[in-house]
């Protein structure tokens, strides 16, 4: 994932900027914190909503502790075990657990934010979640200041 | 339901249209997306985000795929098989499962639009969840614009 | 829960206020609809929507049915049932599985709010999500104003 400050400008100044990056396993939790951060201090905006956007059908979002990088593992093994891999699907490309996965945990989140910075809870991370990597993979940031402002 | 342009046109005049509909099964994911475009649409809105809503406590929303139409029944199959509809459930109307399927999925939705369209991914499509069907259902669609807008 | 309409007033005047509030079990959702409707009315917005945000990782929201209280406690039922608490987790807190079904029902939900109202259905009520009670939590009520308002 692109770190740098700059491209994180960059991206504040599009409308609903796209973060990319690469997941490296099939079931993944991925801390996509920081990068949201940037965007939202970035957009210059005070006070409003970000929302957040997955456009894939095998992937989710979800906020959840990162203190303990354990909860995010146990959350894995959990939706593996609710929704098994190797089950009597239809669909025949092998990944319809990911797409059910994916409508569990939903593809969209709307976090507050006020004085410029993601209102998140102290134990809180923004979760990419991927259920059928690795692949590349995209979340529109869209940061919606509020009317009065 | 109504696909007819006029009636997508008096829709969103409306604040926060309703779209109107019969489901066929009790468990059921019915692509709504295509009216959920035309409201957009004819919403004259080119900025935003859409909010939709499910006003219904059997029911409830889902983005996924439409390409394949089997990603759907396993969908359905997967929530029925996690969610029995014959448990010891203390809600005696015979439809606690729906009420639970409910919760899992979720009510609402935020999808961005951009340049007068939903910014939906290549293979996503707006699903609502029948869970207790058939029955006559409405879907609330609003499109907030931007502030700067 | 505080249910006084001063209280309610206070709140209102701040940008996004938080309501607070005891748990009293360890699963057990709380009806907070009353309170949420307190702080639309008391904002003066009639147009808009109402972002509701949980700032806790044991914890959730959703949108069910009120009118028979037994349908809260099969969703309890269903989730601790879904989710048992005592499973090889790694995650040593003993609250592994609070983690999980906090991603299952999600932190956040938008309600579209017209004339005034939240555009709850006729037997929808707002149920905070305790998965790790009893504990002192919180819910952050932002109403966003339509922007031509």
């Amino acid at each position: 994932m692109d770190r740098s400050s700059s491209t994180a400008g960059r991206l504040a100044r599009a409308r609903a900027p796209l973060l990319e990056f690469r997941t490296t396993r099939r079931t993944e939790l991925v801390d996509i914190t920081a990068e949201v951060g940037k965007i939202v201090a970035a957009s210059g905006i005070r006070h409003g909503v970000c929302q957040l956007y997955v456009p894939h059908t095998t992937a989710g979002l979800t906020i959840n502790e990162n203190a303990d990088p354990e909860v995010a593992r146990d959350i894995e093994r959990a939706l593996d075990r609710l929704v098994p891999r190797d089950a009597p699907y239809r669909h025949a490309e092998g990944n319809a657990d990911s797409h059910i996965k994916s409508t569990l945990t939903g593809v969209s989140q709307s976090v507050p934010v006020e004085d410029g910075r993601l209102m998140l809870g102290r134990w809180q991370a923004i979760f990419f979640c991927e259920f059928d990597g690795p692949r590349q993979r995209q979340v529109r940031v869209k940061v919606v200041p509020d009317p009065a402002e």
